[in-house]
């Protein structure tokens, strides 16, 4: 019984990180769709995000099937009920990453952001990029050090979250309404991308140490 | 056992009636301080929002509490696992009902949007609200057409987004970027608050008809 446990743990594991690969994948393409005006890559982004809900719908049946049959406590118990939690967040930044994609392939054949915004963009999308590889290192080791670098890349974001606001309201600032309203929900997409990698992480470095995070934290 | 189960249960019911009582009159408040500008409120809302996320991971400590002790089954286990889900959309929701008493503390004195929006965004504060108090209801009765009728709701709040949207990128539009951006990401606060109200109720609605429906959806 125990050794079926373990392998269905590991099963949990291993979709986690499928999952997590796959938001890798989307994000990485809605910020060169974002970057580059590519509506075809955009496309492709808005059409995974289906595949991503499915599959974090049926780790979900997996967890519940878990509980129900083996019904754990303690750690075991704490690592099913996150792998729930870790999924729900996968699930949300695979939105986001359609959301960014969505925000290209409205503005086609224009860029979402004018000239003066695009390197803060290109960067904000770089390190929501390097989140998103490092969440899958995460997964598959449970190595504590990536959590703490995502929690570093996070500051990154917040602080260039903060700089397309200082742009934007600045007196220098020429840009249409359209493109402020585009900064505004791109800049926020790109922050909570990268929240949702943290709450990852401290979930993951709970079960690594020990330290129970509740929801959402 | 089946007795101390079934009072388990309803403890998680009322402690779920008790965090969305709590969101209802934080995003009533919220709604307040951003249309009269009322930094006191906004404070209030935003002071209030540690204790919503405080009684959230209670009740997900008593959640997995009732899993480790109880090891529930079929309809019983579903009941626990969307009590987690539930009461992590809760703490979202007072989140954003502090996002927006945010927006209106940083503008004060001045209001957070301008004379021609207001109407719309007092219509959507107050879509809001009242989708708070259904929720209440919704957790308390479990009644699926108080589920209808915020999915009802949420509709009315998607179009007056769209509205927002429309205003903004209208070429009447004469705010300055900072109202731009302050609609923007208050149109979207709503929004999202609407959002959450809607994935809760569809968890209430599968509670009730058996009809499982997946994290997020």
């Amino acid at each position: 019984m125990r050794e079926v446990f373990q392998q269905e743990l590991q099963e949990v594991q291993d979709r986690l990180v499928e999952i997590a690969s796959l938001v890798a994948t989307s994000i990485e393409r809605a910020t060169t769709a974002f970057n580059d005006s590519n509506v075809t890559v955009a496309e492709t982004v808005i059409a995974d995000d289906s595949t991503i809900d499915e599959l974090a719908a049926s780790l979900d049946e997996l967890a519940i099937t878990i509980l129900a049959r083996q019904a754990p406590v303690a750690r075991d118990l704490r690592i099913v009920v996150s792998a729930l939690r870790i999924s729900a967040s996968l699930e949300r930044m695979g939105d986001i990453a359609s959301h960014i994609a969505q925000l290209a392939r409205y503005r086609f054949p224009d860029k979402v952001v004018p000239q003066t915004l695009r390197e803060t963009f290109a960067r904000m999308g770089q390190l929501d990029v390097e989140i998103a590889h490092r969440l899958v290192d995460l997964l598959e080791t449970e190595d504590v050090q990536i959590a703490e670098e995502i929690r570093n890349e996070d500051d990154k974001v917040d602080e260039l979250h903060v700089s397309v606001f200082d742009a934007v309201l600045a007196e220098t600032w020429a840009g249409e309404a359209s493109a402020t309203v585009d900064a505004t929900l791109a800049s926020r997409y790109h922050e909570r991308f990268a929240d949702h990698a943290v709450s990852i992480a401290k979930k993951v470095q709970y079960l690594a140490t020990g330290n129970w995070v509740p929801a959402e934290a």
